[in-house]
This record gives C-alpha cells, structure tokens and sequence, in this order.
C-alpha cells in the first residue's frame, strides 16, 4: 500500500486518488459527478465452443476453475445471497489454494464472518486483497492494515455500476445456485439452500468474462424460471452442498424485544403517519433488522386503521412483509433478498412478490432505479452526525465492521429516516462529524431515537407538518446535547494516516477513506 | 447500390464484400468463422438525466423522438410480435416524415404486408433502406432494385448477434407494448393488443442508445411481469392503439385442410416415431403453420399411444402446443411468440409456458444456445435442392417475399425435417440449386413431401433407423426426377447481376445474394 497522494473531497473528506493501480475520482458532491464512456461487454462467445446438448458440467470445483482458464491476478467474484451459510466461497478459495493459484482478487457482493476462512489465503498470498463489504473478522483484518491491497466498499448499486462501467472487470464469476440445469439455468427457489433469488450475481452473469455456476440441487433442462440465465454460462458444478441452510435463512424472524427499540419503531411509523408520508398507494423499503421489522408492523396496524394501502414495498422480505401482500395491503413486493422461509416460499408462489436486482432497484447509472420511487426508506446506521451525515462501515473506534449493502442507494428515497438508538455500549451514537462518511446529510432526512426525532432542517415540509404534533420532535443538536451529557464526550480514537479501504459513493466516485488502526 | 466487388463464398455462392458502406466477412462454412472483440454497450447512462418518481411520459410520440434526439441518418428498431396488426412501426415513420427526418435506417425484427405504408417513406427519403425482413409487398419493392441502400436479412439470432456485436448500432428503438408502467417496465400478456411476450425487442431495449416504449394500457408502477425492464427505457408514450387486435394473434388456430398438406405432417410425425426421435424426454419445435400444426396434432397421438412425453417444446405457441402441456404430454413451452389467444392466455397463467427470447433460443454468439439441444425441429421452404440446401426467402422467380425468422437458427437441431409440398402453382419445390441459400444442405436431414420423404445420406443413423419400415423412403433424385416428368423442369428466371439484398448466415457471415429482377 505504497502511500498514493491524498485529495480534499467535495464532503471534505481526504481520500486517495489512486487506489490498487486505478485512479479515483474523489466524490464531486450529491449529483456533481457525470459518467463518460460506454457500458462494457464481456469478449464475444461463440457456440462453437459450448456442447451442442447443453451439458456444460465439469467434474469439479477445479476442473472448472481449469477450465475457464483461471490464472494468478485474476477478479474472482461471489455472491452473498447464502449469507453467513454460505460455502462455496472457503471452496473457490481452498480450491485455488491447491491449485497453486496467487494474487488473485477477491469481489464478494459481500463477505460474512464465515468467510473469515480467506484470512489464511490473504496471509499465503493466494488472495491479493478484497473489493467489496467486510462484516467482521475482515474488516477487521483490513482495518488492522494486513491486508496488501486497498478495500474498496460499494453499495449494492455501486458494485453493479463498477462492473457495468468497467471500473471491475470479473474474469471468473462463481455463483452459488440452489437449483440449476447442466445448461447452467439457475435459481434459488428450490433445493435445500434455497434463498429465493440471485439478483446480487446477476451482474456477475453478465459482465464477467466466464461464469461457473456451483450447485447442489442439479434438474433436468429446463431449470424455471431461470434468475440466472445458462446462456450467460460456461461451466455447471455439481457439490454436496452450497451452504448450511439454517444459516442461509431464518426458519422465523425475530422482531426486537428491546424495549427502546420498539419505541423507535413505534415513533418512526407514527411520523410516517402523521407527515402523510404513509397514504394511500405510497410505498416503502424496511430490512430486516429487529427494529426496521417492529416498525413494518407498527406500520401494518397504523395503515389497516387509516384503510391505507401502499403500491408496492421494496424488501428484503421478510414473513411480515409477506402477510401484508397476504392481506391486500401491499400490491407488490419487488425484493432484493429474502431473509425467511416465508420470504422464500412467497417469492416461489406469488407472482407479486417479484425478485429484482441492483439493476433495477439502485444502479445509479441506469435510465433511473427504483429506489427513488419509494416513498420512505427506513434503515439503521453506526453513527449519525449533526449534519445529518450517516456511517454504517465503522464503529466510533475506527474498526471497519459492516457493509454498506442497499444503504446508499436507499438515502435516495422520498425520504430517508435512520431509526438509531442513542447509545450502543455507552457510546453515543449521535456525533459531531462520523467516523466514516458513508451518506451525505443532505440525504437523511430523519433520524429517530428513543429520546426523539430529530428532522434535518432542510425537509421544512415534514417539520410543518409535524407541527402541534404530540411526536417528540428535537432539534438534532439538543438529542446531542442529552446523550453527551448521560455519557460524556468521548475520547476520538488513535488513528493513523494510513488508508486501507475506501468508501465509494453510488457514482463510483471516492467518499471517504477508511484508515489503519494501531 | 454502387456495385461493391463480388467474392465467391465457401457454399459457392457470390457475395458483395462491401454492404451499405460495412465491410463483410464471406461465409466461412458451417462452424468456419469465429468472432473477434467485445459485445457493445449503449453509452453509461444516468438517474441524474432521468426523473426521480420514474415518470417518464412524453405527450407523443414526437416529443418522445425529440426527447431521445432523432436525427436524419439514424437506425430507427421496431418489433414484430404485433404482426400484420402493428400500427406502430408506420406511425414511427410518419412522425418522422412530419417532423423532416431523412435518411433512417428501419431495423426491424420482421415487416409485414401492413408495413407497406413505409413504401412512400422510401420514396420521399424518410427511410434510406431497411434490414430485416421483408415479407410481401417490401420485398417485393427492394427485388425491383428501388431501395437506395441494400436489404440485410437475418435470421432472429443473427439479429441479436448483429445488434450484441455491435455490427448495428440502434440508435432509438420504439418498442411496442400492450402493457407498460410510467417508468417504462413493460409487457404482452394484458391490454387490448396482448401478444404473449416482447422477446424480438429485448436486444433493442438492452443495446439501443435510446428506448422509447409505446404503449394503449398503461397501468400504474410496478407493470408485472417486466418483460422489457423500465431501467432500460428513456420515454414512454401512450397512443390510443398500438394495433389490431384481431391481426394481432388469431382467435382459433387453423389447421391445414389440404389432404396432401394432412399426409406430410403425418409423415413426418410418423417417421419420428419410427426412428426413435420422439422418444421419452425429448424435444421438439413446431411452428404455426397449417402443416406444422398437424404435425404436432399427429405427434400428439402418437406420443399418447407410446407413452410418451416431452421434456420441453419450443413455440411459436398455439391452442395445439397449450393442450399437450396442459395434459402433461410437454414439462414446459419454451416460447418465442404465442399465435393464438390460448398462447398468450397460458404464457400469463401457468410458469411452464416461459417466455424466451433469441438470446436464450437462437443466438450463435453466445455460451450455447436452446436450438442445438432440440431433438427435432419441423420446418417449411419455398424451395430444397437435391443437396439438402434451403431456401425461404425468395421464390422461385427471384422475388423476395418472405423473412428468415427463427428458421437458420433451428437447424442447429440434432435433427431437422423440412415439411414441404412437392409443388407450389405447378412448380417444384426440389429444384437442382435453390435461387437463394438460406441455409446449407449439412444441416438439413430429412425432406418430407406428400410423394415421399428424402433422407439426407450424411444422416446415416436415420436411414438404419427406417431400414425395413413402410414410410415412403426416397432418394431425393428420384422424388426430384418425378416431379420434373409431372411439371416440367421450369425455365430459370431472368435474373440481373445488381445485389439488392444479402442473406446472413448464424454467425454474422454473408451467405448469400439476392438480385434484382427486371
């Protein structure tokens, strides 16, 4: 990590404008930045080099691996839709291990703990380093400087416009498939790890040079409906199993039993409620963490009383969202994930309930997405500051923890609430400026604690509306005020001047700089 | 038409090297040719030129052309699924011709005698040539010599490899859809024009620079199914009718009455069953047309009397195809256009009716395909030669009167049957050398007429296979010998040496010439 020179973004933020051997182009504010250039292909194919029958199986991970003409340098790319159950990551990467394969990158829509296996591939040199989301044991890996190359964390949106761009050229995709065709057809509805769609590998499909597709549910031709699309494929393996299935989804979801953290719910729905945000036909986008879940069913309760239905909710889905498509009172699901078994089975039987991808949902250079329809994004956060600035990759200590996943894009909706508790381990979680910049406050429209909700002065719409409301609405610098004084100011962390990972913002422009930690 | 030098190809066949200004590559033989470089991308694109809340209406279609910038000199794509019944590709061409424009290029995936309205768009200039099909009355105008630049006819594969290797280059596609959303998802399974599926159009709306969608049901956000993806499309339109409905698809799917017509479809059903092609789990690809329906009614009977079924078939779909998948006689429809009310009705309904495109089914440029792992596929011709070589474009006099469609892309079946009459208006359909070669001999394994079926000699296994049977075995000489003593053999037409049109082979190679006649 020679040192590459150092910028002053338009967020103010210093960032590299070189990184791994490509140049950056620092973040030129909200909007400020206008691609050039054409979408990129992959190198035309011929059937000429494909069986005639359509078999295109491969005895193993190895021989398909040889097959594609795997080599030292190459981008190797996963998906992550098996989460913290996923297997076939640790097998490509022991597999180029045996190979005698070095250097390669590693470009995970994202990884999990369970990936903490590629530590020793970092360590041996058979991975150079990681482009994409690091929960964990590598981020924290990263943070500590280990690493040899730079991080590079995208949004969901910001690794499909990376790869539609050209900014990451994937050689080899490897996408893990809960049910398959030894065309290649794939999809994740069926098969003991199903996980109800593929949309993260869909670019992956596309754009990388060739494509394996790992499965341990193989069905005859014609593999319906196909999420992956065999004509994309080169190679079909067949394994014992792709993941461990309690891991992949949750047989129930768990909502919040924290009593702070039902009442943010409880105030976050309510404002939807009382701004007008929640009217007949709006729509919404909610995870699947325990709070943005008890809000989704605050949510349900305060729009069956007001005989409010919404258009559609934008998912990760979860057995909540799919009673209210149950119940008539969403229209469609259109899904990026789905986090439960009734996720899963909806997805398979109901044709509302739609999967989609970063293509359409959040690619910033697209002909528009959907994340800007959607009339409230609801989402959490590690910090918030009294800009209204969001991070959600590092904690206060500077360690670099989570992903960005579908986070950016979201900030893109109507409006943008962070349902945030005040503290975590006694640390305040409303800051003067955040570690990490992961959304520009000028984003965020709202931030909901147990002690209050804070509305960024520049939504003077949602402000009126609120007024004479019996919601406890603060201003943003008071919430601060409260919590420093329960807690005291924190120290700020040691920090060196050392980057090891940026953050990119959703045009593939650098917003901030991840830093090593001693 | 200055005339470009002529080569002879290796099907013996004299080409232009040079065609409306593209330098081009000569048929290379079967599997001669591979390609070279990248698929294309339109230019990156992005939210910030899009509206937020996906609206993206314009009040015409003028505005619309406006909007995405028509200029004299650009490639203008339409579809076909609409058939004889498509108002909108003439209504493309008569905005244009209101609004000035000179010079277009008309890239569609069919015309149709309806389209004949772009006739006066050539006169005046609007329209500087056409390629793609040209059924009736336009092929009729460009074997006359009167288009300025010269025809390219493509086969539906070849029109996706053509747009995917960037050989043309879209600049606007119109895109005709039955159901559409303001954000531009669109499909054919509802509204008043509902023609099952929009696959024609899918290369367009992935590869045009610009994507304009024009719909008479527009319905609100989300439109499921998206067929053609609204992150795709730049402007959307509404016009009071897209079509005529009842030109659209058919009510009820007619059956050849024709005795002779009855016993070659029997025949060929017959000797499938016989050589073991239908076999349980097979495949099989039967178009629409009176003889190929009664192909399919025969091999129904068959199949039920053997106990047999299908793994899949390929469409065009009809009631015919829709009633053995409802009977389990086929696991799925793996469909390329719906002929019929039934068609579009079970493509909406059941999930093992699939809507496919060319790039799944007929695309040479790609990691496999659907055509070359079909057991059989049952096709027509206007003319078949003594060695197997096909001809569907032109007629005997030379005149061009028909498109490729799917028809060069299906003979990569493992194996082929040409379904054809001995003789059309007392002319012979088994001539000495067709007047123009659409697709070679090595391709094509069976010839089945009234008077008896030919085997090709390649197909050695086949003729073991009906060793001893009682179908009308023929060598092709002698079945051409007979007709030549009832008919005649007729005069070869005049024919000039000005190239007016080109036929492409799969791989994007010039096969063969048409000329003009006087």
């Amino acid at each position: 990590m020679a040192g590459s020179e150092l910028v002053t973004n338009a967020a103010g933020r210093l960032v590299p404008i070189e990184v791994n051997g490509a140049g950056q182009v620092p973040f030129a504010g909200v909007g400020g930045h206008r691609p050039s250039g054409r979408k990129v292909g992959p190198k035309i194919a011929t059937c000429l080099d494909y069986p005639p029958d359509g078999d295109k199986r491969a005895a193993s991970l190895e021989e398909a691996l040889k097959r594609v003409g795997a080599e030292d340098g190459m981008v190797v790319s996963t998906h992550h839709h098996l989460r913290n159950g996923d297997a076939v990551a640790n097998m490509v990467f022991d597999t180029a291990a045996r190979m005698g394969l070095r250097d390669l990158m590693w470009f995970p829509s994202a990884s999990f703990p369970v990936h903490a296996n590629q530590i020793q591939h970092l360590e041996s040199g058979v991975i150079h380093h990681i482009e994409g989301s690091m929960n964990g044991p590598l981020g924290d890996y990263c943070t500590a400087g280990k690493m040899r190359g730079m991080g590079v964390l995208r949004s969901h949106g910001g690794r499909w416009q990376a790869i539609q761009d050209g900014e990451v050229h994937i050689d080899v995709a490897v996408i893990a498939a809960p049910t398959a065709d030894p065309f290649g057809n794939a999809n994740a509805l069926n098969g003991p790890a199903a996980c109800g769609l593929l949309g993260f590998a869909l670019a992956d499909s596309i754009y990388a040079e060739k494509v394996i597709v790992v499965t341990d549910n193989l069905v005859p031709f014609p593999c319906l409906p196909w999420q992956i699309q065999g004509n994309n494929v080169d190679v079909v393996v067949e394994v014992p199993s792709i993941g461990d299935p309690s891991k992949i989804v949750s047989g129930t979801t768990r909502v919040t039993q924290s009593p702070d953290r039902l009442r943010i719910a409880e105030l976050a729905a309510r404002f939807c409620a009382e701004t007008g945000i929640m009217h007949d036909g709006f729509s919404f986008q909610a995870g699947a963490g325990g709070t943005t879940l008890a809000f989704a069913i605050y949510l349900r309760d305060l729009m069956k009383d007001a005989g409010v239905t919404a258009s559609f909710a934008r998912g990760g889905s979860t057995k909540y969202m799919v009673d209210m498509l149950r119940e008539g009172l969403i229209g469609a699901i259109l899904d990026g994930q789905t986090f439960d078994l009734d996720g899963v089975t909806s997805m398979r039987e109901d044709p509302r309930h739609v999967d989609t991808s970063p293509f359409t949902s959040y690619n910033f250079h697209g002909k528009g997405n959907f994340a800007s329809m959607v009339d409230v994004a609801v989402l959490g956060a590690t910090q918030v500051d009294v800009d209204f600035n969001g991070n959600v990759v590092t904690h206060s200590d500077g360690r670099l923890l989570h992903g960005i996943g579908g986070w950016q894009n979201c900030l893109a909706a109507k409006t943008t609430m962070l349902l945030v508790p005040s503290f975590r381990d006694r640390i305040p979680v409303i800051v003067d400026e955040v570690t990490t910049l992961c959304g520009p406050g000028e984003l965020i429209d709202v931030v909901v604690t147990e002690r209050g909700i804070a509305v960024n002065p520049r939504r003077t719409d949602l402000l009126d509306a609120v007024r004479g409301s019996d919601l406890p609405i603060r201003d943003i610098h008071d919430l601060k005020a409260d919590l420093d004084r329960i807690c005291g100011i924190p120290e700020t962390p040691p920090r060196t001047s050392d980057p090891v990972a940026i953050v990119k913002w959703v045009d593939g422009t650098v917003l901030d700089t991840v830093w090593r930690i001693e």
